[in-house]
């Protein structure tokens, strides 16, 4: 298995992942955007997104079907919410939610604020995903449990949603953060997974 | 069982995939957009999206996770990729990468040059997403089999990439849709269950 990786990218949630799980992966911190800074990352990954993952023949570019698809090859782990449980569909609705609903607007208002030219800069975009994101993230927060998700445990989907409170912070929407979710965040992330996955995006070792 | 729907949107894949398994559900299509236009709508679904999707007390509102859910839930069915099949990963991928990489771009797009009043358009993100979607479609297109998305037989991530080259359709962006694309969706869409899920969309009863 490896992963291909950018630092604070989406590509987080499966590293995340990995690191909860003590499985072992290749690994590879490349500059952003890859399409372009990574000869040859679209013979890699296609699409040119980020995260590129392998295992063996197979390629996966999606950051949520990536940690589920760990979960459940590489399990059992209790990070996966299974289909005899009461809440396997929250469980995938959160999977898919946190990619399509919270995700892809923050990258509306990365890319027109910082990531274009200046001339091709729009704010009325970039103010308008950023609503969206902030009453999504609202919403969203209606769904959540008083502690994790969904099914009264840290599982993969607190790892696909969490990363989107924590993207938010790394490209100065955390206005749009309310305080439920930046306290379910910082609850969610203070476990040695994280910590280690931290790490492993800053070269650093930690010691057990 | 029961699906809000709105013609045309999202939830066209749970009800593509509803038909397909031929499971009895409740129905309910609503006028666009249904936070506005369908009085009580935020208490079905506090993100407001399309679609709501019920069963007892479970709430999903990702189309794409429904169609897996089903499948898994109520199946078996051929409509799904099983863990233990070789393309399984390749098959959730196909269904995140539907909606986060295909769809939500063509929002923007519908958004920007079709809903927003006149003095709040604007051609340049409408441009920008409708290249991008292209560009991820090629992508995709790439990674699609010789007649299906995956597996070698009509799936959920048929229903779940097909959708997206439907939208395309819908709201002007058939010069983005290139010709393996609209091969592939004419395929898969000549189908029973195809034809019973626009029939339900149009309020039309099919004989056997």
């Amino acid at each position: 298995m490896k992963l291909y990786h950018c630092a604070g990218a989406r590509s987080f949630r499966p590293l995340w992942a990995l690191e909860e799980m003590g499985l072992d992966y290749d690994f590879e911190l490349m500059p952003f955007p890859p399409r372009f800074a990574r000869e040859g990352y679209l013979e890699i990954n296609p699409l040119g997104t980020v995260p590129a993952f392998t295992d063996g023949d197979l390629l996966m570019t999606e950051s949520s079907a990536i940690c589920h698809y760990l979960g459940t090859k590489y399990g059992p782990t209790d990070l996966v919410v299974g289909i005899d449980e009461p809440e396997y569909g929250r469980y995938l609705n959160f999977l898919h939610m946190s990619d399509a609903t919270l995700t892809f607007p923050q990258t509306i208002v990365l890319r027109y604020t910082m990531l274009e030219a200046a001339e091709r800069r729009l704010p009325q975009a970039a103010a308008d995903y950023a609503q969206w994101f902030a009453s999504r993230l609202r919403g969203a927060m209606k769904l959540v449990g008083p502690e994790y998700a969904c099914a009264g445990r840290f599982t993969m989907a607190d790892i696909a949603v969490g990363y989107a409170i924590k993207l938010a912070g790394l490209i100065g929407l955390q206005d749009a953060v309310p305080e439920n979710a930046a306290a379910y965040f910082a609850r969610i992330s203070d476990r040695d997974g994280y910590r280690r996955a931290m790490a492993r995006e800053e070269g650093r070792s930690i010691g057990t």
